[in-house]
């Protein structure tokens, strides 16, 4: 597994679950400008990765805009650091001398078996990557991404912000013909970090599940303050726990586009869900969510990580 | 209240909780292409009036094609007649030799106070109002409209039919200034005719019952078919109930807006629950129902309708 | 002919043209709100009317907005009271107390044969018209209508003024099937009110030549100081000139769209002179002028005129 | 200089005046899809250089489709091959093994000075290059590009076939904030190659200048069928020709945008020659041209890569 990410709260509990998760082996961890701007985003993927306690996974900034269009930073969300609320130690690692597109094609490269992607920020790497190594995709199994929604948005009426960030990257991936699975707002809304679910993270009497209760606790003010929402919703980590086990999410095949066009809509993502437009089905969409299922392998991974540095 | 309407299904329960309801006195009945062709439409509305006795409010066909764009009608859903299902009578009465726009001015200017327009059908003709006649608008106390969704749609996967049919007149009437309420699929969705409602209308033994549980029974037939749904949203009537008990549905004011350039959402209804647009609110949004409410009202207005003819 | 306008100079010698050429009959003047508000091009429709001595034309006021969208008004080249430069006396009728579509209507159905339609404003009557009457439709001869452009516009780098105002009226008329006639920037401006037109408008010793003069003079300078053009284009009399002989422009039969959607673009009639787009002819687009034929008309015109009241 | 093109005529031709010319240097040539897929326009650029005889300018591949959208080529102006009409031999020097982004990255960094590109087709390979290598973008001294118009298109009535082809790189290249120089339709559609043209490529008696009058004979008979025009015009060489004497153009700084929304305008680059957007100006775009001069430098190219092998 490749992950791009934007860290970010959400995917700072991602890579958490990603790296402590028996089952997963993360060859590189490659950051996006997206919740905050690629200098800080990288900073907070190397930071994650030294809490973690994780010095063997390579990590590789990519792109710091959106391919068309202009970067807009989610600093109400994720504060001025991208990753606001606890105390974090600065990276223990470097960060690696090639870009993102660079990294992920090598690693796509030296695997053996074809990679999953797991998106977590903007796509503008994932298609980047395609339009300059059109030769590499038959190496991706799967492109597994958190973003869009079946219904309504976080950042426009109908719009989720990493759709939104940069609507034709999204396009550019919809339509590049790879497995892909949709992890949206539908979703990951149904998993909401709760008052108890802090006091889990806090109870488990590590730095690290210290440190994903201050994240959260900040993460609940912001979306309380924004969207008057008093549990915040842990999007990323779903996409990591779709990859571990399948069966978290319940998926339909289905249509789905990215409107670039709208005046009010642009970076929507339109899923057909009852065939009304005719086109072919090009994602797995997930319509459902085990949400008992999501917390226990995130709550496992965070003990795992928190009780002595893996690896 | 006038009644601007497509018949159409949910049109004709709408009709007859309209006049039916002892607390309502409609002026007028407009029809417009929409679920059918405008012949069709108006046929409908006049024989649901007949089934209902009522022989004292004029009808007048208006608009047979939306302002811009191509009328595409509802067949799949409402048959070729656009009311299949029971075997209804011919109309009792005349369609009026004016246009249903200027039945609208007329009855509003006839009015002593102002009047609430009802439109349960694409909005074309209370756009054509709206322009036509701009010196009466002041004597429109409120328009309420079925049309819409503040989530998914029918038609397309964000576009509800009675908008997608019409966006510009939507945009006009949205834009207009005038007090406003939409009642979308969000709501509409929750009214459903399930066995037991069309148990109920059948159970009441009165000829009108029985059309209304063939109608409905047609209805969920053509939902099921289409959508996956066993049992059919019944939409218009809400907007009728809104007007005798407003607290039928609790409402938010909120900036709505029409996408009328997308490649995908043309026809959306944007409504910004969040302020995220920074535009100001525009439309009174209804975002819950009293179910129970509403079927009493509905149940109850059928059985006076069927007792015997009224007015 | 009927002539709808929103005067505005070019407009107000497109009066003057129609009236004054022996050929014509103008059965009537609407006027809608485009190079100024309404209130103001039903004032100036009227004063040249009335400095052309014409009594028994009436003058209807319709739409005082587009349709959609909002009106934004040429004043920095008509000046603020539309008609700026002359120091015109003020109207000598009334304006008639229906509106313009109205008259329209009733006019088309007085005539015993079909009648022309000149637009020289924005299509917002037409379009209402065609919408609002749609069974007077067959009466229309022909619509002939100065706007668009077959290249480059003059309100945004692909729009003409009038058709950017009201686009969805344009594209309303230009898909109603009515045979149409585009007389588009790309031949107005050929026709130029150089130096030598005015001397030719002062030296006729007229009040009416006068004030033509005075007209162009305002309009050239707006023309020099907005678009560096010292000779201003005579849009509108070319569309009345063609009225009264056919051939002072070549037209070919080529498909035009109104773009509805564009970013940049929304506005532009997008003439297809090439049959790349595959669709069907609907217009015929003026791609020539024989200026000096077109010249010959409005000087003799403007001589009958202030000759003498005539009618 | 380094050249982007997709050969096609007229790019064929631009190679042969950018090699023979003695004071352009040619650092690299890369290739993009575009008037024909990829394999075709690359094999095209290594014949027109064996034919040239130059065999030190390395030749390397780069995007296969469009950023967003799908390629349809030229075929119906350019021939099966790409460059139909003459009988062409074999490239005598392979590709090179890097990515045609790589190429020009390395040409840039190689460079003591800025170097010039110089795009012939769509703009894909130089928007990757910006989004993939944004810190050598300080090295491009400006971009040169054919492609887009002031008025009219080739492909659409507004839309000029580089851009239309990827209005999204386009768009990519023109927010850049390098300076960009613009040479439309609006000055190719002046040099075009008569009848006098093609003989005097003709009687130059060399195998070169044979080549191109054959070229050229089959490009004005694909003009002549799809245009209606019995000259075609010979737009890529134009932008060749301004990097050697910039006073082949004359140029107005202006804002330019891409239409990336439109229904109808999709890709047209809208030019506004006269400050009505309030933007600011991103190109230099020209406006006028020397036709003779440049006519002079592309017989005296011809001339001088006919007579013998250069470099």
């Amino acid at each position: 597994m490749i992950i791009d990410c934007d860290p970010g709260h959400d995917d700072a509990l991602a890579l958490l679950l990603a790296v402590g998760d028996p089952r997963l082996r993360v060859r590189g961890v490659t950051t996006v400008a997206g919740n905050q701007t690629l200098d800080k985003t990288t900073r907070n993927a190397l930071r994650m990765l030294a809490l973690a306690g994780v010095t063997d996974v390579p990590v590789a900034a990519g792109c710091d805009r959106p391919l068309v269009g202009t970067l807009s930073v989610a600093e109400q969300i994720h504060g001025a650091s991208g990753l606001d609320g606890p105390d974090l130690d600065g990276p223990t690692a470097e960060v690696a001398d090639v870009h993102a597109v660079e990294l992920t094609r090598r690693l796509l490269l030296d695997s053996a078996e074809p990679v999953t992607l797991v998106a977590l920020g903007p796509l503008t790497n994932v298609a980047l990557l395609l339009r300059r190594h059109p030769k590499v995709t038959p190496r991706v199994r799967r492109v597994v991404f958190m973003g869009g929604s079946t219904g309504r948005g976080n950042t426009t009426p109908y719009g989720e912000f990493n759709i939104v960030t940069d609507p034709e990257a999204a396009d550019i991936v919809l339509r590049s013909g790879l497995p892909t699975t949709m992890i949206g707002l539908n979703v990951t809304h149904q998993a909401l970090a709760t008052a108890e679910v802090i006091a889990e993270f806090r109870g488990m009497g590590t730095r690290v599940g210290t440190v994903c209760a201050e994240l959260m606790t900040f993460f609940a003010s912001a979306y309380e303050r924004v969207f008057g929402l008093p549990h915040p919703p842990v999007h990323d980590p779903i996409a990591i726990a779709t990859v571990i086990d399948a069966a978290i999410v319940r998926t339909v095949a289905a249509p789905v586009a990215v409107e670039l066009a709208g005046a009010h809509t642009r970076g929507a993502t339109v899923v057909d869900l009852h065939g009304t437009t005719g086109r072919e089905p090009n994602v797995d969409v997930a319509v459902g969510i085990d949400v008992d299922a999501f917390w226990g392998l995130l709550m496992a991974a965070v003990r795992r990580v928190g009780g002595a540095p893996i690896r």
